[in-house]
C-alpha cells in the first residue's frame, strides 16, 4: 500500500487567484509535473474513476494523489490500498474549494519529488471549485449518468472551465432518464471546446480512450 | 401549470445568519406557513421528490415551491407543469447557498399569501447550503444510492443540521456498492436524532411513510 498522510490546508487571502494559479503551472512546468484537477459533484465516481486511470497509467508515470475533503481519509486510503501510489488526505476545514496556494501547501506535503504526474480530487461540489483557479495544467469534470443530463445548465461555470468531461457510470444507462446527446449539446453550448469522453470506471468501458487523452495532453505540455 | 417567475437573489451581508434564521422562523409562524429546506448533492432527485410528495400532500396543503439554482429555470418549470402549485425560480447569482434574508427575497417574490406549505430546494451542494440557516421550520437532506454511502463520513456538516435524511433512487440498490446499514451507523454517528428514511421517488416507494413524517412535524410545529 502507498503512503497516506492528511493534512490540513489554511487558506490563504490572495489578491489574484489566476496570478497564484499561472504561478505554481510555471513552477510545475519547470519540474516537469503535470496537475490534473478532477472535479465533480459528490458520488460521481472521482476516486474510482482516479484508481481505474492510476491502474492504467502507472507503468508510464510516477503518479501522486491529492485527496480533498472537508473531512475523513476514506478516499486516500482507498488510492493507496488499490494502487499503491503515494497518497495524500488534504483536509480544507470546511471550505468547500481548493485554490493555487491551498494546492502548493498539499504537494509539499504529498512531499514526492520523482512524481510526474499528480492527481488533485477536489472537494465534490459543481459550484464552488469552479470560481478558484488551483494552479492545475489541466481541468476534469466528472458528470455521473444518476445525476441526469441538465446539470450543464445549472452549473454552468463548472462545465465552461473543463477541457474535458468524463460522463461516467455509462453502465447504468438503461436504469436512468439521461440523454447522451442532450447533455453533449448542454456542455457544448457553454464550452464547444470542451471533450467528452463516456466512461465507466467500474467495469472499464471507456477508459482507454480516457487514457489516451491523457497522454496526449502530457506530451503536448512536455514540448 | 403555475406559475412560473425567476428572480435574481441579492446576498446581504448579516451579522448575525442564525438570528435572521430565528427571525424568519417566527415570522412564518405567526403567518401558519410551514417552510421546509431540502438540500443534496446535484443530481440526488430533489426535484423529482418534490412532485412526489406535492402530489401526495395538495390535497391537504396550499402548497408553494421555491427553485434556487445558478442559473436555468428548467427545475421550477418542471413542479410547476406536473404538480399545478405555485413555483418560482431563484436564481443565486453564482453564489453557492441560501440564507435566511435571500429566502426572506425568494417568498416575497413568490408572492403566495395563501401558501401553508412551502418547499425550498436549495442550490445542489453537500458542503455550503449547510452552514446558513435559512430560517425554515425542517432541514431535509437527499442521499441517493448512487452517490454511495460514504458521504455522511465526508459531507458531515450537512448530516449533522438535517432533520430528515431521505435515500432517495433505493429501487437502483442492487446496481450500485451502497450499504443502508453503513450509512445510517455513519449519520447517527454525527446526528443521533436524524430521521432516515428509504424512498424511490420515481417509483413511489417509501413515499407515504415519508408523508406521514411531514403530517407528523407540520401538525406539531401548528399546536
Amino acid at each position: 500500500m502507498g503512503e497516506v498522510r492528511t493534512i490540513l490546508l489554511h487558506e490563504n487571502v490572495l489578491d489574484d487567484i489566476k496570478k497564484e494559479g499561472d504561478k505554481l503551472r510555471a513552477d510545475l512546468k519547470r519540474q516537469s509535473i503535470y496537475l490534473v484537477n478532477v472535479m465533480s459533484s459528490p458520488g460521481s465516481g472521482k476516486t474510482t474513476t482516479l484508481i481505474s486511470l492510476i491502474e492504467r497509467m502507472k507503468k508510464d508515470y510516477t503518479i501522486g494523489v491529492m485527496e480533498a475533503d472537508i473531512d475523513s481519509d476514506v478516499d486516500a486510503v482507498r488510492v493507496a490500498e488499490r494502487t499503491g501510489v503515494k497518497s495524500i488526505q488534504l483536509h480544507t476545514g470546511g471550505m468547500c474549494h481548493l485554490d493555487a496556494d491551498m494546492t502548493r501547501q498539499g504537494l509539499a506535503g504529498l512531499d514526492s519529488n520523482d512524481a510526474n504526474l499528480i492527481f488533485l480530487e477536489n472537494v465534490g461540489n459543481l459550484v464552488c471549485p469552479a470560481e478558484f483557479d488551483t494552479g492545475a495544467c489541466l481541468n476534469v469534470c466528472i458528470l455521473s449518468v444518476p445525476e441526469g443530463s441538465d446539470k450543464p445548465l445549472k452549473y454552468p461555470l463548472m462545465f465552461e472551465v473543463c477541457d474535458l468531461v468524463l460522463i461516467n457510470k455509462i453502465d447504468t444507462l438503461e436504469y436512468f432518464d439521461f440523454n447522451f446527446r442532450k447533455v453533449e449539446e448542454f456542455i457544448h453550448r457553454r464550452n464547444p471546446d470542451a471533450i467528452i469522453l463516456p466512461i465507466s470506471a467500474k467495469t472499464g468501458e471507456g477508459m482507454d480512450k480516457a487514457v489516451d487523452y491523457f497522454n496526449q495532453k502530457i506530451k503536448e505540455w512536455r514540448k
